[in-house]
């Protein structure tokens, strides 16, 4: 699998360094370079590994979307046999940029990983942090084959799940699934600026999740938004307006109105992969009561694998100390029914297959 | 600390059900009553008890929010020693209402636990629900000692934080930290109506978490959000204007401004309390890459019985197109070492145990 040996990483921040780390894992040579010598020092010993291979078969650069074209360039032209990828969050800029350069465009394939933490910074690297995440690749019409390989060999080795689109289809999701919730809960933590401390102290868990992306670098993200306003203007004009609609239903006491706002809410929710997976809607869902024990799953999933049902996803709802606890299995329509009969002739306290969890 | 027995619970919800199941648990005489037998049927096989204690000395009621003081009102006049609270998330007009019945009034002490769950039903129903978060009380200035004090026996029992506010202090901090969150999550997600499958098949946690709220139960958010529509206006007004001029700025590429507003937000999430999250759960985390066919998750779980492992929580991930997923088990730490090794031993793709789930 493993086609090449030296890779050199640009960038020490968390994607960077747990590229390298990955990399290093399974064999590869690495170095890191970053302008910040100290980041640079973390990640090299973090890689147990100082900046060997002098000519790198494939660089990946992994800074902020303001300075990936310039240094993509300019490693490149550096090393005029080396493969070059990125790892920006925005796409439809850096490649029409680099499109410009054919004697560099057709060395570059631009990646973008679905990975993240809330902890930045080369301390938080994991060499596996990539392992069955999706890692989005957008090369241009003028990326070789090679570039396109060599990418795809990194975001397999590295455990990633590669999708292919366009940057401008890159972009255009972005807006939508990372852009679009950064900015409603920054605008939900701004909104509160004037509540009271004490107030504020009473807050619980659907606060504290709703504004969690408020804490992100409001530098690095002004800069991604901008960047693709086109694309989050489109969306910020749809919010606006259930905004104004939910005021007016609010002002004019118009309940079913409200209800209906909320409903579309609710049920577009099912899509967004989750705990539930991501096709939510087709799964049927079957409660069982278990004993709060080991074992009580092992059993419930014998049963299905006699039957050959596909458990879609489950939930466990139970407390340690109780004395049961709730399992809901998320199967096919058909399958939830063959799973039924099976636990109920096993004896099993189980609800009756259903549509809808809650 | 307990000072009665018998425990009367009206309303076979999340929140009816988990305070029977806690109280249950601690050592009282808890029985439940649903107007949907089937509801009451569910509470009652997960409490292990049936309709017993005919005299309760403690009435809770945990209905919405619509029918709270006519209940009230009717079990108190029909149990005329007993003590009644309420569970619902507003107290001025149900304070009000009930003060103008001197003689159920003084047996009464509204309340308002902050805990809930996207999911709602009885099924969801846990007895440590209430362990380490806010709960809220109301009395009125007619409630009786001891109505005060069973409330707080209660509370105290199931492992909640009293905090004493008045019925209108209650409620225009709840449209901050509770109402406005379910707003914008709803908001969020309706947004996103017609974002392609495949485009929303990309989301990762981000998206996820904000949006969580907005799978809450539609009619009883319509009830909350109107009963306290004065409060909820003022933020959807600050809200509004915030929007748009986060839409004027991108429009105009002023990226001072836009870094401004997301900067306000940055600072302000400093204040959220960060770890009101209920009880700390101290688990580990084991991710292991399974294919997606039937039979996979049986052989997780055999290997986890085989070492007497119990497991705490699992959560599935899909990738779209993809054969294979991602499993994580929650665990203790030590039954996570335990399956891990033993994993390792079968030849599964597993990755080390952690602290995090990151």
């Amino acid at each position: 699998m493993q086609t090449f040996a030296q890779v050199r990483v640009v960038g020490a921040g968390l994607i960077g360094t747990s590229i390298a780390l990955g990399l290093k894992q399974a064999g590869y040579t690495v170095s890191v370079d970053d302008e910040d010598p100290e980041a640079e020092g973390i990640a090299q010993s973090l890689i147990g590994q100082s900046g060997e291979g002098s000519s790198p078969e494939l660089i990946v650069i992994a800074t902020p979307i303001s300075s990936i074209s310039a240094l993509v360039r300019s490693y490149a032209t550096q090393y005029p046999r080396a493969i070059v990828m990125d790892i920006g969050g925005l796409k439809s800029e850096v490649v029409a940029e680099i499109d410009k350069f054919s004697e560099v465009s057709s060395r570059f394939c631009s990646t973008h990983p679905m990975a993240g933490r809330e902890i930045s910074g080369g301390l938080a690297a994991r060499g596996d942090l990539f392992e069955g995440r999706i890692w989005i690749y957008t090369p241009s019409s003028i990326s070789s084959a090679l570039a396109v390989e060599r990418a795809l060999e990194i975001i397999d080795v590295l455990g990633g799940k590669a999708v292919l689109l366009t940057a401008k289809e890159h972009d255009q999701a972005i807006a939508g699934i990372s852009h679009l919730p950064q900015i409603v809960s920054s605008l939900l933590s701004a909104t509160l600026i004037d509540i009271s401390d004490r107030d504020i102290g009473l807050a619980g868990q659907g606060l504290k999740d709703v504004s969690r992306l408020a804490a992100s670098n409001s530098e690095l993200w002004s800069e991604l938004l901008h960047a693709n306003s086109r694309a989050v203007l489109e969306y910020l004009e749809i919010l606006s307006k259930h905004l104004d609609d939910l005021s007016t239903s609010l002002q004019n006491d118009d309940l079913r109105k409200t209800k209906e706002i909320l409903e579309l809410g609710r049920e577009n929710h099912a899509r967004i992969p989750g705990k539930h997976g991501g096709k939510k809607r087709d799964y049927w869902y079957l409660p069982i009561i278990i004993a709060d024990k080991p074992g009580q799953l092992a059993k419930i999933f014998d049963a299905c694998a006699l039957v050959s049902a596909n458990v879609e996803d489950l939930t466990i709802e139970h407390t340690p100390g109780q004395e049961s606890g709730l399992v809901t299995l998320a199967l096919s329509k058909a399958d939830s029914v063959k799973v039924y009969e099976q636990l109920i002739n096993d004896g099993w306290r189980v609800q009756q297959p259903r549509e809808s969890i809650g």
